[in-house]
């Protein structure tokens, strides 16, 4: 059984699993206001590119809530801007936030009822991620054959999506069609979303999963046994550059060493024609305190400083395929999504 | 002021510093037998391939104080057999274990007392080692230009060797030249040794150090500011192969991609002659509690399996250049070491 990390709570609330507890504790959180789904986000509680655009989204119409009668669209423009300040680097989170802008201003210039047009706007944006992430499934199904064992970083799974993930949409299809399949998870310092959030979806659902550490990965690419390596993304530029969770650049550059196919898959919305190449995606750098602390313990000399960038770039050409909604796509093929 | 990891104890007993507390607590173990000589080594409470050669050499001496008086050669035989038993990939231990063998066996046989030789030839050992890294360092200064920044990866100073370290040699050489340098360290997971240790001994030294996580090298070797990598090494194949902390592998290919000079540092020990290339070498593959595990929390999903190697192998055709008590060699010049 695939988790759901999101759903409409009683009262019109935003639900949520808090995904800074998993794997040992699997709480839901009823978030009521703007600013708590603005927590939730800056703090991982709820994570994953295209679910970040999903619960923002639905975090807005909390503001339409909050007046109780007559609702200003001022405050609800406000809700965007709070939200859109979350966090820098996903694209999704902006693409999903323009879309609710443009639908409140459309019917609060026709004076109609913005709560009801924002839930239905959010419910829209999560069906279409749903649909999204299927699509992304059967574009990848082919590179999944029986046997297959898929290497992947951070979380690109049920829980960073409104369904079956982007990354690892081809692995749930595959398992689905009976193929045996099987998943080497990066455990993805600092946060270590592979250990605790892939590793658990996977096997929740059934898949075997193996974790080994970020380093770990360009030994295992060697050892030969590894069909391919499909990660997600966070933003991709005009020219296919991809910003993703810190440690995709090196696992792509030892895919390339090993001659192993190197997938990116992504929904449109994570596609960026505004943004030329990968040098102009802005990378969130996040608290020295995440590295400084492992499980809750302090890992890390005082004295020294510490550098936490939570994306990287990797370059296009490093790209073997783009897996996405609107099929696998080459870098030149890129121009589709637009 | 640098740590010293390890020293003889008070009746000859041998004291080393509990490397698995650090960087949070600074405690010395006074272990009085060779089993808990071979326990220390095992659990990693005194580590680096230097350093186990040294504590090997004066764990065995422990088996000749057991006596009290009459003491049998098996015994001491005995106690190399089960302090080599302790680690399999590095070749500085074998190595260390084998002088002792020697002495033992050529004290014995002219009738000598064999507790004073084996203390002494375990002093040969470390002095010699604390010799070879001040001659590490010298060869390696000149990589070491005013403002140089070198990233490193797990902990191959003071707390690894008998000395000032191999790969941290330079770098405290240049330190004391008052040349301004920094350095850049992978935490190394999954144990840590780069931000518990290497950033511990660093500041304690007055270097200024920077922590980050193994994955994010390959976007600091991006960002340009790295001068040269340098790490240190567990066993050098004779073809120049070598074999490091999990992760040097995946670091030696970053630096390569962005044109990086990556050097290793290692004392004549460290090179094998009877290992041809590197995929010869044994690597140690530890306990899946090791990655099941963050800081005592539990951070991976339980139904996940855990592939844990300990070492990786750097090709020969990665390493710009080795750093030796013999010089700054190529792997053409490795021959010299013979």
């Amino acid at each position: 059984m695939l988790p759901a990390p999101i759903a409409w709570g009683s009262r019109h609330t935003v639900r949520i699993l808090d995904q800074t507890l998993l794997p040992t504790e699997e709480r839901y959180l009823d978030l009521a206001t703007v600013d708590a789904v603005a927590e939730a986000i800056r703090a991982l509680r709820v994570r994953g590119a295209p679910l970040i655009g999903i619960a923002a989204a639905m975090g807005v119409s909390l503001a339409a809530l909050d007046g109780q009668g007559a609702v200003d669209l001022a405050v609800v423009l406000r809700a965007c801007d709070e939200l859109q300040a979350t966090r820098p680097t996903a694209v999704n989170l902006f693409w999903a936030l323009d879309r609710v802008r443009a639908r409140a201003r459309a019917v609060d210039a026709l004076g109609g009822e913005l709560h009801p047009a924002l839930v239905a706007e959010a419910t829209a944006i999560w069906n279409e991620d749903r649909a999204m992430c299927d699509r992304i499934g059967e574009a990848g199904l082919p590179l999944i054959p029986e046997g297959a064992t898929v290497l992947t970083h951070c979380n690109a799974g049920a829980l960073a999506t409104g369904g079956i993930g982007t990354a690892l949409a081809p692995i749930y299809q595959a398992h689905r069609a009976g193929r045996r399949v099987s998943v080497v998870a990066d455990e993805t310092r600092p946060l270590l979303q592979g250990s605790r959030l892939t590793a658990w979806e996977l096997t929740q659902a059934g898949v075997p999963t193996t974790v080994i550490a970020d380093s770990m990965a360009a030994s295992r690419l060697r050892r030969g046994d590894i069909t391919c390596v499909i990660v997600g993304a966070d933003r991709i530029a005009r020219n296919g550059d991809v910003a993703n969770k810190i440690g995709t650049y090196a696992l792509a550059l030892a895919a390339r060493a090993h001659r192993v196919p190197f997938y990116v898959a992504a929904p449109r919305s994570t596609f960026d024609p505004a943004t030329a190449e990968g040098a102009a995606i802005p990378i969130e750098e996040r608290s020295a305190a995440e590295l400084r602390r492992a499980g809750g313990t302090v890992v890390a000399a005082a004295a020294a400083e510490v550098w936490n960038p939570a994306f990287d770039v990797t370059p296009a050409e490093l790209v073997t395929g783009y897996i996405t909604d609107a099929g696998l796509l080459t870098r030149s093929e890129l121009g589709r999504l637009a």
